[in-house]
């Protein structure tokens, strides 16, 4: 597996090397998400992760515009267009960031605490914006590396579907659409984007931009978490992992 | 009509400076488009327009990508992810830049030719590249209030669809669909961008910020025609015009 960095990699290293890019400290997810899906968190904590999460949804569809933006070639575009749709809606609360705003007042945190983002860490909030700042000075093609977290780091985006409903019986069963919508959704957007990684990260070095890019995605999202959970402040923003850490 | 420049213009004052953006020298439009609608143009003449503003349709849908990843407000992305999708279309040859492909053809472009930009002066794609960029580094308010050309200087944008029927009989009639379509968005897209424009330019700084940016646009699509036209080079490039030349 250790080749000279200038060479190709292969399809089937290369996608090992994604995979290794979700091997960071969030390869086992976070002990926020464990403690909801265990049924051990406050109602409070579950509220904070509702908050946090509200402000991520509400950046990815400025995050896939971005990365249409950048991208040169129609037929990427068109289907990147539709994820910008899928979170925004066509109307009323359609869409991702709608379904968030109905699972958050199931839960009680009120549609204008979300929309203000009351109850958003400050380090939170900045490592969202790391997220989107890092789409924006990517590649297109490393941009949309960077989208496979649910591909190598899953239980970073772990969605508690089944615990909302068998531990957190304050939580209104009719906000839970979302976790229904997404799982169809989830598997699908895996798909095309690894088709894409691999068809148009075609030199050397966007490979390696991938792969980096990646790695940082998972790192931010871990340390959204950590801020959320309270262990926000200086930590909360990582540090890039130098490359010897993963070889 | 001469307001200390710290001040928020009312909506009519507003108005009358956006139109008053459009009246550079390209006030009466472009001796280019007139040749063609008067059916003069050769058509050697008539096909660098074709290529030229190909290159320009193509980076459509990522200026209007861009502008939807810098808006913070979802009812707007939700308008403004449509007019993505109408420059590339869902499949094949839908969308505007489809239309404009089928449009080469007719004229004797090869599709071919056109995807691959030759015949595209180098000064033609600079001054196109430049609108992107001037987007990029716009608010996202100011870059829709650029959108509203067609209400300001009209004839920058002109199509020359009846010309194109009486003048040209060497261009297939098929292929003058986009000229259709395009009729009726046009309208439609000019009132939804003048609604944003007023609506979300709404600090006397936005104010200044889209007259300065649609004036800088209308220049830039003058500039595009002149490249075209075969008055590239140096010259191809406007400065920013002195905000004392248009008081």
């Amino acid at each position: 597996m250790t080749m000279p960095s200038g060479e190709q990699w292969d399809r089937e290293t290369f996608i090992a090397r994604l995979q290794e890019a979700g091997e960071g400290k969030g390869k086992n997810g976070h002990s926020l998400l464990a403690d909801i899906e265990a049924g051990s968190a406050t109602p409070a904590a579950v509220k904070r992760w509702i908050a946090g999460r509200y402000y991520y949804q509400t950046l990815l569809p400025r995050q896939d515009a971005l990365i249409t933006a950048n991208c040169p070639v129609r037929d990427v575009r068109r289907a990147w267009v539709e994820r910008i749709m899928e979170h925004d809606g066509r109307r009323a609360d359609q869409g991702g960031i709608g379904a968030w705003l109905q699972l958050g007042e199931a839960a009680g945190v009120t549609r204008r605490d979300l929309e203000e983002h009351r109850n958003l860490p400050q380090a939170a909030r900045e490592t969202v914006d790391e997220q989107l700042e890092l789409v924006e000075r990517s590649s297109w093609q490393a941009a949309i590396a960077a989208t496979l977290v649910d591909l190598v780091a899953p239980d970073l985006l772990r969605e508690p579907a089944t615990a909302f409903e068998k531990h957190y019986s304050w939580i209104e069963k009719a906000g839970l659409g979302y976790f229904k919508s997404r799982a169809v959704q989830a598997a699908r957007h895996a798909a095309q984007a690894l088709d894409f990684t691999v068809r148009y990260c075609d030199t050397p070095s966007l490979q390696r931009e991938a792969v980096r890019v990646l790695e940082r995605k998972c790192d931010l999202l871990f340390a959204m978490l950590d801020a959320v959970e309270g262990r926000g402040g200086e930590q909360g923003r990582p540090e890039a992992r130098p490359a010897a850490a993963r070889a």
